[in-house]
């Protein structure tokens, strides 16, 4: 049970600095600039930034992860 | 092929909104106040914040999953 539960096949993050025991990004508000956004599914290229890889990874699997969204509020 | 990809297995998200269609989430700039710290395993009873949950996924799995931590700069 244990063998099995600790198979890649379980993990969240294949391929993200996998040599780290846990990864951890910290962005400053003042960095934020009008918007950013941060990737979720682990896939992106751009990570921690969202390149759009969520999208491929949910039509191969059938899951339905996506970004968050940091950004300034708009003014009406 | 395709069978054994779209298993649940694959996913990265076992259980957030597993309704919607791509789970994306948006934050204003103004109400991170000090310190927010967001989910990026999916796991957290908090979701789309962290509550710790990473710890036990990557315990489990021998994945190494964390937040995202977005602040202000402390003055020195
Ligand atoms: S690329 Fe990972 S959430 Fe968009
Ligand atoms: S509970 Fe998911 S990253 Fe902390």
């Amino acid at each position: 049970l244990c063998a099995k539960k600790k198979s890649k096949g379980n993990w969240v993050n294949p391929e993200v600095k996998k040599e780290d025991a846990k990864v951890v990004d910290s962005c400053d508000i003042e960095d934020i600039g009008e918007k950013k956004v941060f990737c979720r599914c682990w896939r992106s290229a751009l990570f921690p930034y969202c390149d759009g890889a969520h999208n491929k990874h949910n039509l191969e699997t059938g899951d339905n992860v996506g970004p968050l969204i940091i950004g300034r509020k708009k003014s009406n």
